[in-house]
């Protein structure tokens, strides 16, 4: 991987640390269980922290446990420029969500370490805290606090799904730290990321040039319609809830597919208010999952489907209610810090692509207030939030490599 | 209600009885929930039996609690002329299902006492145990031992869904008796029913004459994707198993439209594997309910159902497994029965209409060993197996005395 400018990232070391740090939280052989603010968790920062100061870096946390570990450049007076992501997992989650993104900022350093390279500016490793939203809610909550979306006292208060109050939880694990994130100015953000989808891997891509996340619109959907007995009523007599909204389900998907391949329209939640195998549903709940990186786009979709709904509602004789629960518009990132990455990828000789974020990240919240921008790694199958999640070695190591000039062209090598 | 031959019955007493056996067991003022051999089956057995005892018949009972009150006719060896249901309800039931036809039968005879009338063949009033199989599985419990389906031990063995022993229930309850089929040979049985559908009150119609039982098929299906994220994934991407299932729900519902105003198609238990609103669902099982009164159709619509859903899952990049989890033929019913109700309903002038039971019932048993047949009378907007539950005081007398004049001409007037 020695490339050559004597500066080149060691794809062993990056691969051997997602595998020790996997070991903590383990489950059905290539999973993990590390829930925020858990004994895991807890294991995984102190594991991290001690690798980043062996690297020479010196640890700050903050209010919510955000852990920021700082190398610093030659005029320390210059805003940082970061990279990160998290170490807490999905209950039944991977080895690399997160973790990828963390230890790859991490060997940006190890490498310049190894190199004998000094930046201008500091750099600094981030591992935000509670990004998967699990045990505590919301998701992305160090980053939403960082970004002044949670204040302290409601930050403090969040109580887990186990009962414990966040503040409590942050302290017991030792990481409740008094830096403001005006203490630590950041130049930029970059997060590596595994991609949580098939299209780098469809597109045989080693790496993703992120230009934005895309917007997210969900609605709440009731159908009323009448229970009834399976066996007596005639179909043209029926309030039959349940195939009301299948036939919903199946013309907003080719909704969807009007719009373009970047949409996605998708039911995770759809709950009958019965279940008994002769019983005609007579109600059932379901929630519409929308998103699309343009925001005219999105709305147009949204709209759509709503529409769709309540008319088909009414073809099959049921009562509706949509209600927007949730709107998140598109967010682009910084075109500075794209053209970053992009110039990295290219000069590397990576083969690469520019592509939306289908899912939140951190990276979204910190956008908001600071130059930011991602770097995707093609993941096996698309699969995510699951225990068989796998990014090839070499994928990652082209991913971090890529991370290192682009924090080396912002922050500026001495 | 008197008509010429001076037989009549009394349809405000009917009611009445209707109304007092509805307190036993009362739910949500209209409802009522009077579980099998629970305290307020046994309080209504009671109740039933005082009336029956009143009235000038004898009490025997079987080792299922099914309990036959008789009206000695002239000529006691000739095969007894039988009618009842159930007194057992839903949980959350009404007042109707199952009592209607029990409390017709006693009005037959209350109605020839009333009149000095003797038959010759002797009458029975009937009222079967755990129609609803609620508390105890299955249901049509009490005419399944009584036609040879289940043996002596594995009925006295059931548990209840407390667990509570089926053959101590009934000791309990003091029901349990020692007569056998065979000590009390039925010439017929007549079933009164409330129709728990629509047909006869959207036709304006007092009386069904019912044909048969329709056939009724239960095919277990379960669709196996791939679960994923909501935001990464392309919809060209997916195995979505909801979005095959709601396909499949549409079509299916369509291929039975295919078959005509008889055929049913329902799916009243789905249930999708994961409950996230950013999910795509992996997997799902759902069961189809099929029906109709005319066995080639029921299996030429049962094996289409199969084919569309599996041709559907293909389509969809989804694995299926479709299984026949049960499958009763279409019963029919006795011509000369039928031929007596029909000629009842004509000669004293009830608007008709023959009509096939889109539910089964005990009689659908009965049927297998004895001449049998059922009547039908309306309820308000179909609706059954529910706390709404309800049929007019003159359609339940309109009912009633068809069946009078139906077992009359059966069992032969003196």
């Amino acid at each position: 991987m020695n490339r050559q400018n004597a500066i080149g990232i060691d794809a062993d070391r990056l691969w051997s640390r997602h595998m020790e740090l996997a070991r903590i939280g383990a489950i059905e052989e290539t999973g993990n269980c590390r829930l925020s603010l858990s004994d895991e968790d807890a294991e995984a920062r102190d594991l991290f922290a001690g690798w980043c100061r062996a690297a020479g870096m010196t640890l700050h946390s903050d209010r919510a446990g955000n852990m920021f570990a700082v190398r610093r450049g030659r005029d320390s007076a210059r805003p940082i420029v970061a990279a990160g992501s998290h170490l807490d997992t999905q209950p039944h989650g991977g080895r690399f969500d997160g973790i990828s993104g963390v230890l790859a900022a991490l060997e940006v350093v190890e490498a310049l370490n190894d190199a004998g390279v000094e930046t201008e500016a500091s750099l600094a490793v981030v591992n935000w805290t509670n990004e998967e939203g699990v045990r505590f809610a919301p998701g992305l909550l160090g980053s939403n606090w960082y970004m002044g979306a949670i204040d302290d006292a409601a930050l403090d208060g969040i109580r887990s799904s186990d009962g414990a109050r966040f503040a409590d939880e942050v302290e017991r694990i030792g990481w409740r730290g008094e830096t403001r994130p005006e203490d630590l100015p950041l130049d930029s953000f970059f997060e590596l990321h595994i991609e949580q989808g098939p299209i780098l891997e469809a597109a045989e891509v080693q790496v993703g040039v992120v230009t934005s996340v895309q917007g997210l619109c969900w609605l709440d959907v009731t159908v009323t319609g009448m229970d009834g007995h399976a066996g007596t009523t005639p179909l043209d007599a029926r309030q039959d809830a349940l195939l009301a909204a299948a036939a919903m389900l199946v013309r907003i998907n080719e909704a969807g597919r009007d719009e373009g391949e970047d949409a996605r329209v998708s039911v995770g939640r759809f709950i009958p208010a019965t279940d008994g195998p002769s019983t005609i549903v007579g109600a059932l709940d379901f929630v519409i999952d929308i998103r699309h990186p343009d925001e005219t786009t999105l709305l147009r979709l949204e709209n759509r489907c709503a529409e769709l709904c309540i008319d088909i509602a009414q073809r099959y004789s049921c009562k509706i209610k949509v209600t927007r629960r949730l709107a998140l518009p598109p967010r682009k990132f910084d075109a500075e810090c794209i053209a970053a990455v992009q110039s990295a990828a290219d000069d590397l000789g990576y083969s690469n692509q520019k592509i939306a974020s289908g899912a939140l990240h951190d990276a979204s919240n910190i956008a908001v207030r600071v130059p930011t921008t991602m770097i995707f790694v093609p993941c096996r199958d698309g699969i995510s939030h699951n225990v068989t999640e796998y990014a090839a070695p070499e994928d990652l190591a082209a991913g971090c490599d890529v991370l290192l000039h682009a924090m080396l062209a912002r922050a500026g090598r001495v």
